[in-house]
């Protein structure tokens, strides 16, 4: 299977603890990498994860709140430093876009690559990016300013070949990739062998969804059906539900109870408020509706 | 004696490593915070030393390099979310004052304190703040954009009482303090006590400076003169001096070299650069020239 990775960074909430860093997250699918979130101390976390810088490309920012974007300054300053060239795509709110352009002229004048920003209407689902290996959406999410979650819906991949058949029929490795993409095999004697026959089925397309920050919303639903991963913030335990409503969050078994409804494979909660010691305590609530849950950490690596 | 002591939150440079935080100390002058640079994550290392968010109230950024500054506005922001009400004074450069108030307008809406920008000449040596504890001095750097150090000089404290007289002469314990300020003691039948007699000295002044990023400078030496600790940036060995010219910075060799020319009593290098896995090497090289050297690292107590 091909890579579909994501290693957590950071996964505390707005106030700084000892235990966390503020969210943010990098999707590797492939070798390209995704970054989610970029919370200060960002950079400093993907080293300690041995991300490879040269290989992100792409930062989507969930909201403008500080503990989700503060790292974004420091990450691009220091890929100045290292001598890029690539672009860098900053996909984001569209306030976010001027206070970026001067933050940029003011620290990292003379940088040798582009920083792209691309708005994200936070209002509605939708295709934000596209690339060979992935399409991007927006979700829309309700927090105390604009918000969007996103969904990564792997690109198809193509089937295997089985090794086996190619072997009988003595097929050169040149017509290998030309089998996978769907042309029959002529043997010499001009029998048609298909190409159904010499692969199996691709591995079906995985998917990663990412809902921080958000009061609990049920109609998401239908965009999180069936997801392989849903990343959703459990800010609170459900005995300080009026705070989570009051602060535009949600609890952990809210978060649990959207998983199940939307059939998700497995849940991953994080942004804790600095309140709980025992983050134990929200892993068991979720539990309780949605077995299928864990608990982010810092520099946790999770196989999709 | 009253408390003055240092707390080193980061002391790496530009690029991040596993090692280090970027450039971030905290003095403590009888329990009175003041920061020194704030590299990103300086707020999560303050966390990690203990250190109170609510005594301080002076921040000093040397330079807009972002490995010194970019972690003001996660400070500042995590102490509107705590509530702060006392104003917080930046001292920085000129050129930062409508940036940060730029990103405060942006970030940090409806902040219940204000933050006070003092531009910093750093042409000059010259007084930049003065409050009961600690009078600090601007010191003019050289770097590759403008730069100054600081100089912290503590206020004379009062003399110490001596018990063994004051029981001698039964005096009230309400009178200690006017004794300790210079007065004398009449006692009942007339005679005079000099206040001399009933104290032994003030413990003397200390000084700490903090001189970074700079090439070597010996012209500091007579601000310098004498000072309890040096901390000085020691980004390169002396073998890459060519490299330390052409950055602006100073080799561990150089700043040991103006410890012992000013005679301070200690010296602790830091802000090492990223390529150094080894950094005793640093140490050793400059503890050749001046032996009271140590290393910075991350949350390091030094009592001054």
């Amino acid at each position: 299977m091909e890579k579909f990775e994501l290693t957590i960074l950071g996964c505390g909430s707005a106030l700084p603890t000892t235990r966390h860093f503020a969210s943010s997250q990098v999707l590797n699918i492939r070798e390209k990498l995704y970054m989610i979130d970029c919370g200060e101390g960002a950079q400093l976390q993907m080293r300690r994860s041995r991300l490879k810088f040269t290989h992100l490309n792409h930062v989507f920012i969930s909201h403008l709140h500080g503990d989700h974007c503060f790292g974004l300054i420091g990450l691009i300053s220091t890929f100045g430093l290292l001598g890029r060239t690539a672009p860098l795509f900053v996909h984001a709110p569209s306030a976010f876009g001027p206070m970026l352009r001067s933050m940029l002229d003011f620290f990292c004048k003379g940088l040798d690559f582009t920083v792209e920003f691309c708005p994200v209407d936070t209002t509605r689902y939708g295709l934000i990016h596209e690339d060979r290996s992935v399409s991007v959406y927006s979700l829309p999410l309700c927090h105390r300013t604009e918000c969007s979650g996103f969904l990564f819906k792997e690109k198809p991949t193509l089937p295997h070949i089985r090794r086996d058949m190619i072997d009988f029929y003595h097929i050169p490795v040149c017509e290998i990739n030309n089998i996978k993409n769907g042309k029959d095999w002529v043997t010499e004697d001009g029998k048609t062998v298909p190409h159904g026959w010499l692969t199996t089925p691709a591995d079906p397309p995985r998917s990663y969804a990412y809902c921080s920050d958000t009061c609990y919303l049920p109609g998401l639903g239908p965009y999180l059906q069936g997801a392989d991963l849903l990343f959703h913030e459990a800010t609170f335990l459900h005995e300080d539900l009026a705070r989570a409503r009051e602060t535009f969050h949600t609890t952990a078994l809210q978060a649990a109870t959207l998983a199940r409804d939307s059939q998700v494979k497995r849940l991953c909660i994080g942004h804790f408020s600095a309140r709980y010691e025992n983050e134990s305590l929200l892993l068991k609530e979720a539990q309780s509706v949605f077995g299928h849950t864990m608990l982010a950490r810092e520099n946790l690596l999770i196989k999709i």
